[in-house]
């Protein structure tokens, strides 16, 4: 993994009505990204230069992207809840929550699907979401409350379901499997939060943690949002409540679903306790 | 899966000097695609409407774009060789072998990986491969001979590598899965000639079929062009030769790797014979 990643970064395509403190998180993200790539070549962006606030390395990409942010948040007076950085308390009752750099590994090898992900919650509860796909500009915005602009497709069931799952490890692979032979298409993008998308939008099915228990509520927080407004569901595969928390090493099995029957189903499934 | 697509399809951005029945093909492939997620819902962009050449059932997108890229091989009285319409002889030494849509399940959906894929082969032997990102319009093309503008990360060795793959099958699960250990990272983008055009630019390690026989010449044509000429190598799991033909029925297990060493050693592994 060597040279730098040539390819553009384009300004995100920001709907209207955005918070204010989302959108230009968004627009700081993008831009220290693109810098970020311009500056350094792929081994640069993948090096492990700290250990973030979720307690896993931090790689060199995700603290220059979180250092933006954290700059916006401070300017906009609010406080952050963020990968890296951790909780940065400034008092106010307006949290962003973030992702700065969903599916960093991508994003560092040069893989086009990592994404910007940030959630304004308000006294602990998430108001709005937006995904910003880093590579394209393309952006998903919801607001609690209103109408999405995004439907699922209303799948129930998993037989033959197109589903994206993080990848397989060798500790889960048996509930990673029994979901594998009970799908008709598997996929494995590596960007949880664009995945999550993609189930809102009805693009695909359901995306999944097979049980390794690896998403952080950042890894959620977006899809807890845009997800239920277009009709499906999120919930953990051991049914611990997803919940906005300062403390990032708690870890959850996420199950994003086009309805929350389908939710259901894989999460039985990645338990193993399905009734079949 | 239901619903029209919303996204827009940009023009390919072409290179310069790519060759004039290739780049028509492109764009009429790239007007082809955008002209049917406007005028079709996913349903029935997935509908499958007849047998291609290749012997399994052909979606009304594949079809479509097919159609458009052999009118232009026709106004330009070379050959075709494409997944759905089969070999069209035109009596020309220059034939376009084409997978009009790569990923065609993912275009067909909605997730935004799929590509139109290109070679130019003169008497049977590939000149000049194009490969664009219909979603995206980043192209990549390279000429046989001359020197590419993409080189891989020259990785040799599968243990800690990034490697997508096909997706899991019962009957191959064992193969399968002594990649997926020995890799660090598996991806799963259904869309194989995105996989390589990654492998050629350095952005991932590794893309290959473990074992299942699913790839068809037209699957790998632009990968043979594109990933020797950029530092790595494509072969067949069995070491069956891949050669441009117009059966469509014959099959191959692709490997496409950064190195002609790693490709070696990823054959080795899906068939089971590496020394370890």
């Amino acid at each position: 993994m060597s040279g730098r990643i040539p390819w553009p970064v384009p300004e995100p395509h920001l709907p209207s009505g955005v918070h204010p403190a989302l959108a230009a998180a968004t627009r700081a993200a993008t831009d220290a990204f693109r810098a970020a790539r311009e500056a350094y070549d792929r081994a640069q962006l993948a090096e492990k230069v700290q250990v973030g606030a979720d307690g896993t390395p931090t790689m060199r990409l995700d603290i220059l992207v979180d250092t933006a942010i954290a700059e916006v948040v401070n300017a906009h007076r609010i406080n952050l809840l963020s990968e890296e950085l951790g909780h940065i308390d400034n008092g106010s009752a307006v949290t962003l929550v973030t992702d700065p750099v969903d599916g960093t590994a991508n994003a560092a090898s040069g893989v086009p699907l990592s994404a910007f992900a940030g959630v304004i919650a308000v006294d602990g509860v998430p108001t709005e979401a937006l995904t910003s796909w880093l590579d394209t500009g393309r952006c998903w915005h919801t607001v609690a409350g209103r109408p999405s602009a995004y439907r699922t497709n209303g799948r129930t069931e998993l037989d033959g379901a197109a589903v994206s799952l993080l990848r397989p490890q060798a500790h889960i692979a048996d509930a990673w499997w029994r979901v594998a032979t009970r799908a008709a298409r598997i996929r494995i993008l590596s960007t949880s939060c664009l995945e999550a998308v993609l189930v809102a939008e009805g693009s695909t099915d359901a995306f999944a943690d097979a049980g390794s228990d690896t998403h952080r509520i950042v890894d959620l927080a977006a899809a807890m949002v845009t997800v239920p407004a277009a009709g499906g569901a999120v919930i953990d595969v051991h049914g611990r409540p997803l919940e906005i928390d300062p403390d990032l090493t708690r870890r959850w099995s996420g199950v994003v679903a086009a309805t929350p029957r389908l939710a259901e189903e894989l999460a039985e499934t990645i338990r193993g306790t399905e009734d079949r």
